[in-house]
């Protein structure tokens, strides 16, 4: 009976997710009262296998089922339909764009990338007892609060209600200053004049995409990659051509026969401690990178927002600093080496790309906050980042240890991983016998632990047996501990699976 | 001699601003030597007569042209090419796009909106003595700056490093619960879950055209309009359909009949003290505004920013008040009421476009900034906003009243303006038998004073003779001044144009 209202066509080739046809659905068969109150639902793995589509659909649908009010949870027994629905408000602007004939609807479309289910299944790892190893942020006890407090306070006694007013969109100038100074002992010469201030790393990058690119343009990208950059070109509707990193970064034959066959706008990498992988391109990959995008006049976006955390070996020069054609744009921020909640990230240009950048910047939000701008800049000046740095790096290389042999010791046979000399993640390849990153993910939430699903990284959804773990975020014990969680997660699953699922899955 | 080296072929059909062709030419010839260093060059009306371009061209050309070497001035002699030129590191990006195949240097011209010359005359204003009125900042002296101090030292106290963390792309939940409670106070309903924060209202703007409109779309405006969203629709590559407004706002015959011939995707409208004319929408309109785009099925974009700097009159509600739909974005901030530079605002929008608004915000700059958020949140909690405001309006109030005295006194015979009851503005038109906004610039700024000029507003360039004030952001004695320099410097032109430029002018 129940099965019969369920029985759903799911279309795997439409662009609206299956979970989304699947909330749909249900909430069809509740209001027309097919599904009545008190009706309990089949689990979760089970409703999947009756359909044939992932378990993790059905979870996310079920999740947002429950938030809406359509469903409750009852602990141990299962799934129900509830009582009378309270739908609220009706939901009038969804009539008012299915009314549209102005094709509304379709653009929504644009916006549903292929892993937004596994985006939102991430978002269960956010409970208590979870150690959540998902998150890019820095751990929060390195943030220098105390010198942050003293900065705003001598920043307010020194200039007043002038550090609340608009400031101009280019930046807070000193900042502009104390950022060149700073890049420069990276090996970056530029002027101050050549220096945005912006809302953190991710809106420097943003706005060099908007600047640089159109709708329908084509950006490369490493694979895998920085996740914002993906959903920065979908958002923005254009396309991403990835080619894959080697154990020296980006491939340069793949890449050239990609700027060969295709208009390709613009180039965005990551040279130090690629994101989610940890890669360090070499210094003749970088010359090389460079010759080639000048030879097919292709600007290349730089994300250095790891590169100060750097535990071991040599500092490279950042792609700006061997830049002796002017074509790279370079992105960064405050925000993994000081306090992300501050907003205080750059973009590095040189002049043709400058004015325009402004100009976009000033569009999207007038300008960062001159409270934060000043503040960062009295910490820069004071040392304090310097300091930061310093600490931080040690901290992370004893995490980063802490990480490796627990990796060694709880994770099971045939998995691989990344040894990092910077940056906040292991990359961890399950082996391929098992289940994926994503099917073992409601199992490691329910044992404590969360992480990043490594196919969300992947513009074209491979990395299926691929996950990230932040270990920067979490104290020593912790981290032993989240990955004997995993560990023994990833075995109870494995034995499930070993069963006539197995061969579904693999 | 001189003036066959500059003459040159002005190109008025060409995307090139003419002040950038000018300054083109006039570089070329400096580099190839044609024009040796301490030569005199004409003054800039005579430069403008030999080109049959506006003088406007010229003295911005000469500033650009003065500001990176080429050039500079002696006081009372006239404007010289200087020596030995350091152009400094080549325009390497330039060539870069110069020699790119893609097309990117036609992108470029995307963002030479027809105004360009004269936002960058505006610029000169900005310097020691001159009575600036052009700006849309609110006044320094009424920032709580003590209690955004305390506020700020509180939080750090109560909340430590989270304070410095990345933030939910939604906002401080806290704070979308004040924001939900305080604009419930202006009639609004909505849940705070139906409440983003943003980086002030500009991003706000800015995340509803980028979740509703895509390149190509066409957007509804007043005209005039605020300059802000012209600009963020010509760099989204969005058209521009302008209504013009009669003393109760946008005009409905003629939106209808837009509405009828054109797809239009979005109606963007300023009901309560409209920038930059003062306007109020009364409340049938406003009804009705919203039953058209009702019956149309196009979403309205309001922007509240100047809402609450009501001095007199009572409070209509909000459109989004009125929007029984579902189809009123609401857009506004604590920037013109409280403290710009903290870039702290908001949007309230129905469930069906929220979703994708958190995500353009989080692809644009992951959340604004945690500790800003916190403290406007305590700030409004503490009742500072609201203490603040009475004081703020009282004030607007008294100096509304002395540039109405002012106007009175010192503007030309023939000058018209408005009679504004909230808000920072007055908004003027001049005689048409003078000199122009733009004409009079250059002769306002040398006599101390300036303004915003009206052109820029409209989308379509019209509002010649029309100028904004900003009364709001001076102390009483320096409008009283300002106005007096204004009339004088416009009388002094107009006995100058009075002659041979008259005919030529109007």
């Amino acid at each position: 009976m129940i099965d019969n209202d369920l029985l759903m066509k799911i279309d795997k080739d439409s662009e609206e997710p299956i979970y989304r046809q699947l909330i749909r659905h249900i909430k069809g068969q509740i209001e027309s009262g097919a599904l009545g109150p008190g009706v309990r639902l089949p689990a979760s793995r089970d409703l999947a296998q009756l359909l044939n589509i992932s378990r993790i659909s059905v979870v996310n649908a079920y999740a947002e089922l429950r938030a809406t009010g359509y469903l409750s949870a009852r602990a141990g027994r299962g799934t129900f339909v509830n009582g009378a629905i309270d739908s609220g408000t009706p939901l009038l602007s969804t009539n008012g764009m299915r009314h549209n004939g102005n094709g509304q609807a379709d653009k929504l479309q644009v916006y549903a990338p292929n892993d937004r289910s596994l985006r939102e299944l991430m978002r269960v790892a956010c409970k208590p007892g979870v150690i959540n190893f998902s998150q890019g942020a820095p751990p929060l006890e390195f943030f220098p609060v105390h010198h942050l407090r003293e900065a705003i306070n001598f920043t307010l006694d020194r200039d007043g209600s002038k550090a609340l007013a608009y400031e101009a969109p280019e930046g807070y100038y000193p900042l502009r200053v104390a950022v060149q100074q700073y890049v420069s002992a990276l090996g970056i010469r530029c002027s101050a004049e050549q220096v945005l201030i912006t809302g953190g790393t991710q809106q420097a990058l943003d706005l060099v995409m908007q600047t640089v690119l159109s709708e329908g343009d084509i950006l490369v990208t490493e694979s895998p990659t920085y996740l914002g950059v993906i959903d920065l070109a979908r958002t923005r509707r254009q396309q991403i051509l990835s080619v894959p990193i080697d154990e020296d970064g980006i491939r340069l034959d793949i890449l050239e026969n990609y700027l060969l066959d295709h208009p390709i706008r613009m180039i965005y990498v990551m040279p130090n401690f690629q994101n989610p992988t940890g890669t360090i391109t070499p210094l003749h990959r970088r010359r090389q990178l460079l010759a080639l995008a000048h030879h097919y006049s292709v600007p290349v976006l730089e994300d250095g927002v790891y590169q100060e955390l750097r535990f071991e070996g040599e500092a490279l020069p950042p792609l700006k600093a061997l830049d002796e054609y002017g074509i790279v744009l370079h992105a960064s921020g405050f925000t993994k080496n000081l306090m992300p909640g501050m907003r205080i990230g750059y973009v590095i240009a040189n002049n043709a790309y400058y004015e325009r950048l402004v100009r976009v910047k000033a569009i999207a939000d007038i300008s960062s906050p001159g409270l934060n701008q000043r503040a960062i800049h009295l910490l820069l000046e004071r040392g304090v980042l310097a300091r930061q740095l310093e600490r931080n790096n040690r901290e992370l290389r004893r995490r980063r240890d802490v990480a490796l042999v627990a990796a060694k010791r709880h994770l099971p046979k045939g998995t691989t991983w990344n040894i990092p000399s910077g940056g906040l993640y292991l990359w961890i390849k399950l082996p391929e016998d098992g289940p994926s990153a994503a099917e073992l993910y409601i199992s490691a939430v329910e044992a404590g632990v969360a992480y990043a699903i490594g196919s969300v990284f992947y513009p074209d959804g491979e990395g299926n047996y691929h996950l990230r773990m932040n270990f920067g975020a979490h104290k020593p014990q912790d981290i032993e501990e989240g990955f004997r969680r995993l560990g023994n997660a990833w075995r109870d699953l494995a034995q499930d699976y070993a069963g006539m699922e197995k061969a579904h899955l693999l």
